[in-house]
């Protein structure tokens, strides 16, 4: 899996488990793309201390991923949606797989 | 939704962040039905500890989904492949969506 696609994930489910302080620098940097330098900037932190919460940060989400399995569950969950959604000739089955898509 | 099984769904979900402490008095208590002066005999705490106890923990399981909202987006997935498996015809779509709810 693409490193940035496996953090948003992550981010995506586990984000609100974050401090507030963590969640603004995650998406400063790794969803707004923002280098290191401008985050330090503007925060008036070092480089190479956003370098270090954005790698404890990554660490922590893994953990929960590791206790809860959930993007895990998920990612399988829409694998199996996007199956039956090819398979289906039924209209109703396609909008309701095409809901659980948007949902997950 | 019934009390006991929504602890079971929110336990289910997010058991995993309680210490094993918790987890333990947890599981006697609320889904093995063992009485708070059973569990505080075998603990060796008072009654009106583990109860406290199971409170806190009913609180901080609640407070994760608060945030999270897994159980919802969970439930308001298996509400939807339900219908899918009543509206197929379809062996392979049939086997899937029971797979998916087997997942869930």
């Amino acid at each position: 899996m693409d490193k940035l696609y496996e953090q948003t994930l992550l981010y995506d489910f586990y984000g609100e488990l974050l401090t507030d302080h963590q969640k603004q620098i995650y998406e400063e940097v790794v969803m707004n793309d923002y280098s290191l330098s401008e985050v330090a900037r503007e925060y008036d932190i070092s480089r190479q201390g956003v370098h270090d919460l954005i790698r404890r940060i990554d660490k922590s989400l893994e953990e929960y991923e590791e206790k809860l399995h959930l993007v895990r569950r998920f990612l399988e969950i829409k694998n199996k949606i996007e199956k039956i959604h090819s398979l289906t000739d039924s209209p109703e089955i396609t909008r309701l797989t095409e809901e659980i898509l948007e949902d997950l």
